[in-house]
C-alpha cells in the first residue's frame, strides 16, 4: 500500500510557519495580504508604478479603489510580463486567456487576473476535481475502479501525468457547479443529464503547494464524486484534447501508480481523500490519519471565495 | 436552513492564536507541550511535587521517565483532586473510572489518566461518532433521516441534549473500531454483525472546544456512517441508560433542532460534516464552505494518536 502521507507531502509541501522569506502581495487598503509573490515577480512588481514596496510587502496603490481599476491594473501588468522574453517560460508559455478571481476578506471579488499570472502572484486559486468511479458491487472484478485520464503531452503543466476523471480551474465568470458540468462535457464527453443525476458534492481540499522554482500556490479544490452504473453504459471519451485517453483502473493499480508518482500531485491527494471518505483508508490502517485530514483541509492565510 | 458556521462556532470556539493567557502542561523531556491546563488546576499542579512550574509552563518532572511512573503520578494526582471538596463539581462528580491515553510526538502512549481529569489537563482526547441514517431512497417520506438519541438526564455532561446515533470516548485499552462495535451494542443494542456489514469509516474531525468555565479541550472524533436498510428492520434501542430514547428525524427536523441549539455542540458539527460529505451542504448553497472544512479539520498544537 502506498503511504498516503507521502502523497500529501508532494502537494501540501509548504511548511507551516516558513514565511519569513516570502514577499506578500497586499491589498490597496486595510493591509490585507492576498498572496505569496513568486521570487521572479518581486522586482517586476517593485518597478511597476501601480505598486508600492515596503520591506517584504508589495501593496497595490491606494488609488486602485474599484474592481474595474484593479482589473485594468492587473491586465496591463500581465500583458507586460507576457511580453518579456526572460519570462517566456513562466508567463507567455503558460498563458491561458482565462481570468481567475481574487477575493477580499468579505468573500467578494477583489480583482480578476490571467490564470498564468495568478499562480505567480501566489493568490488563492480554485478548481473542481471529480472522481468518476465504479463501486465494488458493480465492478467486474469486485474491486473499486476509477476512470483515470492521462493528461495530454502538450499541457503546460504536468504533461502526460495521470489525473482525476475530470478537473478544471474555476475561471471567471463561471460558477462551481457550472464548471463541473462544463468540464465533464468538454474533457470527457459526459452528458449533462448523467452528471446532474450522478455527481455529488463531497467536500473541499485546501493546501499550499510550493513549486520546484519557489512559487507558492494556496489552492482550494471542490471535490465531487460521480458514480458510474457499470463499466460499459457510460464511459468518458476525450473531447478537447486535455485528456489523451481514459483507462479504467482498479484500486490496486491506482495505488501502484500513486506509489510510482505517476499522478499529478494534487490529483493523488484527491484520491487519498476519496479513499478516506469511502472507508478504504481508516484510522486503524493509517497511522497519520488525523494529520492527513488536517493537511488536506488547511486554513489558508489569505481571503477566500 | 440552519447556519452551518453557527453550529461550528459553538464547538470550534477557541480562537486561533489566543493562547497568551494559557498555562501549558509540558512533558518531562524535550519541552513538548501536551495540553492547555484548566485555570482551576494551575495551582494544584504548581503545588504538587511531581511538577515544576516556570512562567506559563508546568512540566512533569524529569524523573518520571517511564510510562508506568507517569501513570502512577497521574493516578495519584487525579485521586488527590477527587478528594477535594472544592473540586467536587469538576472532578468527583464527573469521575468515569475510565482512562484516556495521552500521546507523545512519536504517536506512542505517554501516559494514561482518568477521563474526568484529562479534560482539565487540556490534553487531546479521542472519540467515535456514528451517524445512523436512512437514505432518501429508502425513507418513507423520501427525505434523509437520522436515528437521533436524547442523552440521559443523568449524564454528567450535556444531559438531555440530542446526540449522534452512537458516540463514545476512546477509553484505554480499546481500539477505535473495537469502540465503534462496543458502543453500538452498549448504547443502541445494534448487533455486531449489522455494524460490521454496514458501518464505514468516513473521516475524522479535529477542533478545539472552550468550555464556559475556561477549560480548553482539543478533540479528535473519528466519524463513521451506518446506513440502515429501512425504518423498521433494524432499530436502535437504549441499553445502558446513556441514551433515553431514539427518534427517527428527517433532515428538516434535524435542521430545526440544530437551529434551536438542542444538540450537544460537537454532535451538531458531526451532522454538518455528514451533510457536506453527502452533498446536502455544497459550496454553492453555503458561503463559508471552505472555512467550515478547515475549522472541522483543525491542526492541533499537541501530539496526537
Amino acid at each position: 500500500m502506498v503511504s498516503p502521507l507521502a502523497v500529501i507531502d508532494r502537494v501540501d509541501n509548504f511548511t507551516y510557519g516558513s514565511t519569513d522569506n516570502c514577499y506578500l502581495l497586499v491589498a490597496h487598503t486595510d493591509n490585507v495580504a492576498l498572496g505569496y509573490i513568486h521570487p521572479t515577480l518581486v522586482d517586476h512588481l517593485r518597478a511597476h508604478p501601480g505598486f508600492t514596496s515596503s520591506g517584504r510587502s508589495i501593496s497595490i496603490n491606494a488609488s486602485y479603489d474599484t474592481l474595474e481599476k484593479r482589473n485594468q491594473l492587473f491586465e496591463q501588468f500581465a500583458l507586460e510580463l507576457k511580453s518579456k522574453p526572460e519570462l517566456h517560460q513562466l508567463v507567455a508559455k503558460g498563458w491561458r486567456n482565462e481570468l481567475y478571481t481574487v477575493y477580499n476578506p468579505t468573500h467578494t471579488p477583489y480583482f480578476q487576473v490571467e490564470r498564468a499570472v495568478s499562480v505567480l502572484l501566489g493568490v488563492v486559486t480554485y478548481g473542481v476535481h471529480i472522481n468518476g468511479y465504479i463501486p465494488e458491487n458493480k465492478s467486474s472484478n469486485g474491486k473499486l475502479k476509477f476512470w483515470i485520464p492521462r493528461r495530454s503531452a502538450t499541457k503546460p503543466t504536468f504533461p502526460s501525468m495521470l489525473d482525476n476523471t475530470v478537473a478544471g480551474g474555476l475561471g471567471y465568470p463561471h460558477g462551481i457547479w457550472e464548471t463541473v458540468v462544463k468540464e465533464c462535457d468538454e474533457e470527457a464527453g459526459l452528458p449533462q443529464k448523467f452528471v446532474e443525476e450522478n455527481a455529488k458534492s463531497t467536500g473541499v481540499l485546501t493546501y499550499i503547494y510550493q513549486t520546484p522554482d519557489g512559487g507558492i500556490q494556496p489552492e482550494v479544490e471542490y471535490i465531487y464524486d460521480i458514480v458510474f452504473p457499470n463499466e460499459t453504459e457510460v464511459i468518458p471519451v476525450p473531447q478537447d484534447g486535455e485528456a489523451q485517453d481514459f483507462t479504467l483502473m482498479d484500486i490496486d493499480e491506482v495505488e501502484q501508480r500513486l506509489q510510482a508518482d505517476e499522478f499529478k500531485p494534487n490529483c493523488g491527494m484527491v484520491i487519498i481523500d476519496f479513499l478516506i471518505r469511502h472507508g478504504y483508508i481508516t484510522p486503524e490502517n493509517e497511522q497519520f490519519y488525523s494529520e492527513i485530514l488536517a493537511r488536506t483541509h488547511r486554513r489558508l492565510p489569505f481571503p477566500t471565495k
